[in-house]
């Protein structure tokens, strides 16, 4: 594959309450030429209007999980954001023809993330990308998701290349003036790197990257009937990234008790007490935090 | 009137998206001992049965809105919410022939406001009984809400007295589980100290108490379509009960431009980066902070 970018696209409000990706759009919206490179065309899109009009994640399905091939071509699905998700296609491309080079798409969450990178599984383009990023922003973190179904099916995977930044803690319906300062920084420098390759320089990438490799989830402590029996442990709440090891304190049930991690293996959790994953019985992904080599070109 | 309290109401779920006092009364519910006392019938309520399912503040109207008398007694407001007031008004009793001497209503915010006591504008009852709380736990913030159109619109102004119980910062959907059990601890603590009236006993309480006056609020700078044009200035981010004085940076517009305070006198912000509040055109309530005597009874 060339590495030449003739269109991207930047994505906010696929979540309707995620309101960072939203304004950050508007505000592109009202200065484009804050997203203006001369090597390649920039398209904005806010995703889900209903949804953002509503101030919900979304109306009738997340549009996030939307994307699969086989759900593009069903014609039996009706609802909004599966209606949506063809509109959307229509404009960026299939992914069997792709008419978008590289999608960003923004996203906030409840879980404090900081200012994180997520990565289809391996992408050497786009992990090297993130490799400058992580290099100028050291707060960056680069997540790279598990290569399965969820992937497939969200919007940004459009694209053949694609980078979702995930900004946090941020409540739902919420503004907040250093992350969204930090989403549009993130995003220039990602312009600004893509417009660099395409006029034939090497951006500074350094030689090897921290990377956080997404191998699952947990969910909540439930009875039978699907009902919470525990939250999230105090000692963990708001520690995304912070390793977990056999026996912490992983989540304190409404009584009081304390229940601990029971896996041999150290892990680093990420995605902690994220809002919108409670009906997805997810209370933190797991991940393993790995040095990767970063390819020369 | 007779300080003798007969019964009580704990209330959670009245905004279906703050899931502490949700899952509080849950807890209660399976565990009745917890709220029963020898001098009083305590009852629990989850409010907006609804709005909680659907993990949405309200459905039609937000039901802390819906007990103003003239709206209880107009039968063309025929929405969820408005119905369901009728209902709980069936249960609770009315303003004019109260059935519940106390309500204790739990909420939480998106704001930093700790373990907030919301009580209406000025009631020796609750005033000392809140005094006792901050007494016994240093944390606990007492503030008085203006006497207004509001406050008697609320589900909990429904009982002579009443008191609200505001956590934060919480995102929407989500437990924290520190924040759970203080609220448990507040609500029993409360549930002690009315019994101890109620049985002529005289629990310690300080001769003077630091509250909070609601003096009003500000909104957010807008644009003449009512579009946000700032966000909360980072330096005010979660520095709720924190004296804003002339001239401190208060919003953050989009292009990075800082926008002052412009009263002149200092007052004391809460509810800052409220997320329900966006749509209520509230960025903040500004607050008085005084120190008052507590009536010796």
């Amino acid at each position: 594959m060339s590495d030449l970018i003739c269109k991207v696209a930047i994505v906010g409000g696929t979540h309707g309450n995620e309101l960072t990706g939203i304004y950050l759009i508007k505000k592109f919206a009202r200065l484009p030429e804050l997203v203006k490179r001369a090597s390649f065309e920039c398209e904005i899109l806010l995703a889900n209007p209903r949804a953002i009009a509503a101030n919900r994640r979304y109306i009738d399905r997340d549009l996030n999980r939307c994307f699969a091939s086989d759900d593009l071509a069903n014609h039996h699905l009706t609802g909004y954001e599966n209606n949506l998700a063809k509109q959307i296609v229509a404009r960026l491309g299939t992914k069997d023809r792709p008419q978008t080079d590289l999608i960003i798409d923004l996203h906030s969450t409840t879980s404090n993330m900081g200012l994180t990178l997520l990565l289809p599984d391996y992408q050497p383009f786009t992990l090297r990308l993130a490799a400058h990023l992580a290099q100028i922003y050291p707060d960056v973190r680069i997540c790279l998701a598990a290569n399965n179904e969820v992937g497939n099916s969200r919007l940004r995977s459009l694209a053949p290349l694609n980078l979702g930044i995930e900004v946090g803690a941020i409540a739902q319906g919420v503004l907040d003036a250093r992350l969204f300062h930090q989403t549009q920084m993130l995003v220039t420098a990602t312009l600004d790197y893509i417009d660099a390759i395409d006029r034939g320089e090497r951006p500074v990438v350094p030689a090897s990257v921290t990377v956080y490799q997404s191998i699952g989830s947990i969910d909540y402590p439930r009875d039978p009937a699907g009902e919470l029996l525990a939250t999230i442990h105090p000692d963990r709440q708001f520690q995304d990234y912070q390793p977990l090891h056999s026996g912490d304190p992983l989540f304190l049930t409404f009584d009081g008790e304390a229940i601990p991690y029971t896996g041999t293996a150290t892990v680093w959790p990420i995605f902690i007490n994220e809002a919108a994953y409670y009906e997805q019985e997810i209370a933190m992904t797991l991940t393993d935090r790995q040095e990767i080599g970063i390819e020369s070109r």
